[in-house]
C-alpha cells in the first residue's frame, strides 16, 4: 500500500472546489515560502481531510470520527460542515484552548481524553467501530497522504519548479504527500506501487535528480522519522517540547515511512528555540502568522540546519497558523 | 502633471529588485485578495519610496525626509536602509507605538510633531530645505504613486485581469496608482498626459470597459475622496475614526484627484464597525493581519455597501498590516 502521483493529481480533482490554491511568495531570490498557513481551517490538514471523506463514494450515512493533536480534528470538523455530514473528534486533554474552541465553532462534537495522541485516537477507534462513523486518520492513511499531497503538486506548478522542498514531520503524512505530489519519487507517470504485494520487497528508491529534494524537518524533541530511519522502520519515541500539540506522533506512519525512505528525503532536527525564532521572524519580517509547527520547516533553514548550495530553489512549507496571535506580541514565546 | 501606464512600467522595473511581489489568492470564485500587507515594511508603501528614491538618478547625499502618520514612514525608513541613505521622519504625535518602535529598528531619525499629518509634513518641508534632504512625499508625487501603481500591474498578471478592484483611500496615492498600473485609465498604450500643460482643459476620461471599474473605499469619518468628488476639486476633511492613524490624510492629493475623477473612480463609504468585522475576518477566516486601513476595502465588500454583479471577479487591496496582532485575539478592536 502506498500512494502514487497519480494518487494526488486524482486528489486534486476532488478537492479543488473545496481547498484554498495557497499563494506562494517568494521572500529572497529562490527562496519560496508557500502559504498554507492561510488553508481553510489554519492548516494543510483539510486537503486530507476532504479526499479521505470525498473518496468514500457516498457521504458516510454515519459521519465522520477522528483523533487529532488538533490541526487534524479542526480540518475534519471543517470539511464535515461543508459536505453536511456530522462530525465527532477526540482530542488529548493537552490541546490549546484555541483549537478546542475552534473545533466547538465548526459545530463539532468533542471529546478530550488522554494525555497524548495515541491515547485520544484509541478511543476514537473504539468509537467508531460501535457508530460505524467513517474515521479519518490524521496521517496514515493513502486518501489523506494524497490529499496532503496536493500541496506539493501546486508548490511545482506554481514555482515552475524548485530543487529543494522544506517540510515538517510529525506523523509524516503531509511530507510524504508533498514527496509523492511533487515528484520527489519520480514526478508525471507511473511510479512503483510497491508495499505487500510484492512479497516484501522493498519499491525503488526514486532515481537521482528525479525530482527535488525532501528536507524533512522535526524538532529535536519529537524525532519520529529521525528515529524510523536510524531503525529502519518506526519506532515508538518520546514527544515533547513546544510544537507537540501539532507535531506530536509518537510513531511515525507506516505510510509516511514507505514513502519518505524511498524518496530518500534527509533528516534534520531543529531546537525548540530555533522553532521560536523562525515563529517571530516569519510575523517581523514576513508579518505572517504561523503556529510553531507551522514554522517548523522554516527554522531548519534560518537556523542554518540546512544550507543551500548557491543557486538552489528551496520551497519551505509554512503550513499552520492555529495559535493565539497575542503571543505574537508579547514575547511569551 | 499625472502619471502614466509607461511611467508605472518603468516603475516596476526600478523597483523590481527590491521589493516583493506579493501573492494573491482567490478566497471564493472570483474574490481575489492581494496579500499586499506582506510587502517589505507592512505596506504598499515601499513601492512608491523606492521609486522616488531610484528616480533622483543618484542617491540623494543629503539623504531622504518623508512625514507620515506611519506606514509610509516606515517605507522610507525601510528603502533608506536598503540603499544606503540616511533617513529623517517626521510623524504626529498621534503615531501608534508600534510604529514608532518599527521606525527606530529601522535606523531612521525620527521627530514626532504635530497632532495630524499636515502638521508633521509642515515641519519636514521646512527641515528639507534646511538640510536639502531629498523628499519623500506620502501620496501626491508622480514618482510616489506611479511606484504604488506596481502593485496594479502585478494584480492584472497575478490574475489574468478582473473586472473590479476595491482599494482603500486617504491621501489616494495608492488607489491612483493602482488605477493606473491596472489599466483602469485605458490599460497598456498611450494615455493623456493632462494637467497643466493644457491650459486647464480636463484631461479626458476613459473609455467605459477599456479597463477595470475602480472601487474607492473610505471610512465615513475620514472622506477625502467623496468630498472631493462632491465638489469637484480636493478639499478639507475633518479626520477621525479608527483608521485615521494610515488614512487620516486632511485633503486627497492632486494627483490623485486627477486621475480617480478621470477614471470614474466609484467612492463608497464604509462605517468604522464594518472595518473592524473585515479585520476580525480577515483573521478568523484567511489567518491575515491588516491594520484597519488595510482592512477597508474589504469591509465595502463584506458589508454589502458594494455588492458586485453575478460574475463579476473583484479583487481587494488588503494593503497594511503594522499593528499589533494582539487586538486580534482579545477583541479590544
Amino acid at each position: 500500500m502506498t500512494v502514487s502521483y497519480e494518487d494526488v493529481v486524482r486528489a486534486a480533482g476532488r478537492v479543488g472546489g473545496h481547498v484554498l490554491r495557497t499563494p506562494v511568495l517568494e521572500v529572497a531570490p529562490g527562496r519560496f515560502l508557500k502559504l498554507e498557513q492561510l488553508q481553510h481551517s489554519g492548516s494543510f490538514k483539510v486537503r486530507g481531510a476532504f479526499n479521505r471523506i470525498l473518496s468514500a463514494g457516498e457521504l458516510p450515512p454515519g459521519g465522520v470520527i477522528a483523533a487529532s493533536g488538533g490541526n487534524h480534528g479542526l480540518a475534519v470538523a471543517y470539511a464535515a460542515r461543508a459536505l453536511g455530514v456530522t462530525a465527532e473528534i477526540f482530542v488529548p486533554e493537552v490541546t490549546s484552548p484555541v483549537k478546542v474552541a475552534g473545533l466547538r465553532a465548526l459545530g463539532a462534537r468533542i471529546t478530550q481524553v488522554g494525555s497524548i495522541y495515541s491515547e485520544a485516537a484509541e478511543a476514537a477507534a473504539k468509537r467508531a467501530a460501535e457508530t460505524g462513523a467513517l474515521q479519518v486518520h490524521a496521517y496514515d492513511q493513502p486518501e489523506v497522504v494524497a490529499g496532503q499531497g496536493t500541496t506539493g503538486l501546486e508548490l511545482m506548478a506554481q514555482t515552475g519548479g524548485v530543487d529543494t522542498i522544506m517540510v515538517a514531520v510529525g506523523g509524516g503524512g503531509f511530507a510524504a504527500g508533498v514527496a509523492v505530489g511533487s515528484g520527489a519519487l519520480g514526478g508525471p507517470g507511473p511510479v512503483s506501487s510497491g508495499g505487500s504485494s510484492s512479497g516484501g520487497a522493498r519499491s525503488p528508491r526514486a532515481e537521482p535528480g528525479s525530482g527535488p529534494k525532501i528536507v524533512a524537518v522535526e524538532p529535536e524533541r519529537i524525532p519520529t522519522l529521525h528515529e524510523a530511519l536510524k531503525a529502519g522502520e518506526p519506532v515508538p519515541v518520546q514527544v515533547s517540547g513546544i510544537a507537540a500539540d501539532a507535531l506530536g506522533a509518537t510513531r511515525l506512519g507506516d505510510l509516511a515511512y514507505d514513502i519518505l525512505s524511498r524518496a530518500g528525503a534527509r533528516s534534520v532536527l531543529v531546537t525548540d528555540e530555533a522553532i521560536v525564532a523562525a515563529r517571530r521572524t516569519l510575523w517581523a519580517e514576513h508579518r505572517m502568522v504561523a503556529e510553531h509547527a507551522g514554522a517548523t520547516a522554516y527554522a531548519a533553514l534560518l537556523s542554518g540546519v540546512y544550507t543551500p548550495a548557491p543557486g538552489e530553489r528551496v520551497a519551505i512549507m509554512v503550513c499552520g497558523s492555529n495559535t493565539d496571535p497575542a503571543t505574537l506580541a508579547h514575547g511569551d514565546g
